[in-house]
């Protein structure tokens, strides 16, 4: 099977196609560099060409146009993925989502929208029409997409209450288009939506996204400080547990993360200083001051609401979840990153047994979640990398100990994953994707049904840098 | 001290006084009934005259005046509750709050408004004005008051998602007069809320109460049936930790109490058959659905979006709480109950442990809460009374076993609660009480400070049957 790529461009050439060079390549990344290794691997990876349809039936177009010509198809949001999700191993066509941005309906609880439109203008078109917010985001809100975050995300924002992206009722129906010799559309809820979220595109295409809407409210946003880096893990897991003081975020910094990385805190918090961010609902803050005030070991430095910081910090999510290895690695270009879940009986217990093992070459950062009704912590340590065998060694560490890692140095969903293969989106490609055009290298199941995980996948059809 | 009570009564002759016997007999009653043990010891019990103030200006009035003349103030509001809360033990003044019932401010998130308010009232207006409903409320929504709810009750439907009416965040704030010679006005917040939420009026009157409020949906009201009752609570505690699945009642029955005791119900059940009765999100409702499909053992039976039965059931919350009580003894008058805790980490094996212990003298009625976080069941039990010894012996059983119990055929505080001094309360009580007039023979504390709880706690000031 040989993609006539150029076959493939002509015939979509009265669609909006980019041709410059540079866009070309802007479009074929995401943030798969916040990965020394996957920056290694991926770096030279480029489409050869770019394709932005209007409606689901140029969506429909140019699947079938490329399954004509074999030309593979790699679907991006706004390629804010950082286990390069939305980046075409084997070039040919990338299919930017950016124009399909429509906010269809709102309902009570639930909207339904186009994949393109970005978190934030999904949210004020909510709020605009009904006073709703969507549950959960990714501290990439700004600039991700609704698409890009139900096939390539798992959770964010919102977590802390809502559980992840997976959970029944997160996500309440997806509209798919399959990439055959006649593409169909289909209309999936309830087990069917496990074939296609979170399978980075490589089964079948989002058109339509229905999702549920929690109250928009005035979150106020916080930073506390405690001395003891326990004391700090405690007092997020306790907030998390108090059923009458609604959350959006609550995060966890080990010392000296807030300090050294987060430049608008560092004149408020000295070296020491472990920090928690936090979203709470206005009009839980009264509930939250009492449980603040039971705590004389954390100390209260920002809230929004009555801010007297000289420079504000903005929204505290962007400190969280994966901006802060973001602003990590912009004072140090060396920090990457481990996706840890802890979900121990005596989860601190665990993280404190890995704490001292490794800080500070990893430094914790935790996120509350909601897992099967209880309050885990997902943890997005900041690490200091140095070879790609020290970040192994840490990582069979964690195992080795009983913290589960989502490596975030693979871009295969299996080992970003569980290492497992997902019979249902396996099964699902056969079916959309009978080719295998959609997303090419991303599921290892498809390629090779034996791979036993002993060493990192490496695509066979990854084009080769020049 | 010897009350005045006809001089107090002549000093409030400008207001709106009850005169007659059979009505002031009426608003001298709760649904004490509920106990055969508390019929027993309150049946008699009647106020010398019953007042129903118009403003807190008129309710200042009143405990100023009662205070000069030694007159007790037992204060109500619609009289659901079931420990004999609103029961002027002593006599004297029965204030009644049903004309100080405004809403008198909606806000996101919060409502104000005024103590003798009927619950469904208030969602009636929070919901025309936006949207919004209260978090939680008694099953008796339709007839009871917020005032009452907070001054006599713990928590209800909605408990499941939000915990109990003690945890932060549940009450924002409580306006609260004194009955010193002067009366005083207080604004109560944090961790001052618990002087007076949940103490029956002993000492302080609410005027006042600001609450959270949450999104007010359509919620699906639904009947599930399993042949096995382990199946049905497993049912109960996997849905409620289902983060993405928004409920907001999960009641679980032992057979036969759906086909014995739910006249509409019974129709469509057999005498087998354990029930779960769930209110729902209309938009997780999807989610639920494939919840359901998982599970074989349970079968739908209603839902109120789309009910077939002949004769339609009603709120699906009318069947819970203290209405399993009301309905089972409406066909069987020996029935009484017992408030239970299970929290144990195995709470599925110690409610079975009960259940073979006793079933059927002792039928299960379970309600999902929310605890510190984590989901627990909270017990209404159904007991075919006979004689108080057994039931002392049923209820020594159950604490024997790890289940707490919240004796209901007891009249004082401590007593309904955790056999112990609320030190809050009782500081309280000395300082806005200080003659012990509010609600007397509640709160054991106030009597007698040394009180070891052998045996029932019998008021000495109760006045005697006639």
């Amino acid at each position: 099977m040989t993609p006539n790529v150029a076959a493939a461009k002509a015939a979509l050439s009265h669609l909006e196609i980019e041709e410059s060079d540079a866009a070309i390549k802007s479009k074929s990344r995401d943030f798969f560099w916040y990965s020394p290794v996957l920056k290694d691997r991926l770096d030279h990876v480029v489409a050869d060409f770019v394709v932005s349809p209007k409606s689901e039936a140029e969506v429909i177009e140019i699947l079938k146009v490329c399954y004509q010509h074999d030309c593979p198809v790699t679907t991006r949001g706004a390629g804010t993925g950082n286990y390069g999700q939305a980046m075409p191993l084997a070039g040919g066509c990338v299919m930017h989502l950016k124009h399909m941005s429509a906010v269809k309906e709102v309902h009570p609880g639930r909207v339904i929208v186009e994949p393109g439109c970005l978190l934030k203008d999904l949210d004020a078109e909510c709020i605009a029409q009904s006073g709703q917010e969507i549950r959960m985001f990714s501290s990439t809100w700004a600039t991700a997409t609704i698409g890009g975050f139900i096939a390539g995300g798992s959770g964010g924002v919102g977590s802390c209450t809502w559980g992840a992206l997976r959970d029944l009722g997160n996500i309440i129906r997806l509209r798919v288009v399959t990439m055959e010799e006649e593409p169909r559309v289909l209309e999936f809820r309830g087990e069917e939506l496990a074939r296609v979220s979170h399978a980075y595109g490589t089964n079948g295409i989002i058109t339509e996204i229905e999702m549920p809407l929690a109250p928009a409210y005035d979150w106020v946003h916080m930073f506390v400080t405690c001395e003891d880096f326990p004391d700090a893990v405690r007092f997020a897991e306790d907030l998390a547990n108090e059923d009458g003081i609604l959350i959006k975020l609550v995060s966890v910094y080990e010392a000296p993360v807030a300090f050294d990385y987060f430049q608008r805190v560092k004149p408020h918090v000295d070296t020491d200083a472990n920090l928690i961010g936090l979203m709470v609902a206005p009009h839980s803050m009264d509930g939250f001051e009492t449980f603040l005030a039971r705590r004389p070991e954390a100390k209260l430095i920002y809230r929004s609401d009555a801010s007297t910081w000289e420079r504000q910090p903005g929204p505290v999510f962007e400190y969280g979840w994966n901006h802060t290895t973001l602003r990590a690695l912009k004072v140090d270009p060396s920090i990457t990153y481990l996706q840890v879940r802890y979900a121990d009986p005596d989860q601190l217990k665990l993280i404190e047994q890995i704490r001292e093992e490794f800080s500070p070459e990893v430094l914790q950062h935790l996120e509350v979640m909601r897992d099967g009704g209880k309050v885990i912590f997902a943890g997005l340590s900041l690490v200091k990398f140095t070879t790609e065998e020290r970040l192994d060694e840490i990582i069979a560490r964690h195992e080795a100990v009983g913290a589960m890692v989502f490596n975030p140095h693979r871009y295969t969903l299996e080992e970003g994953g569980r290492q497992t293969v997902d019979d249902t989106q396996l099964a699902f490609k056969r079916e959309a994707d009978p080719k295998g055009l959609l997303n090419p290298g991303k599921m290892i199941a498809w390629d090779d049904s034996d791979w036993g995980y002993e060493r990192m996948y490496a695509y066979p059809g990854l084009k080769a840098a020049e």
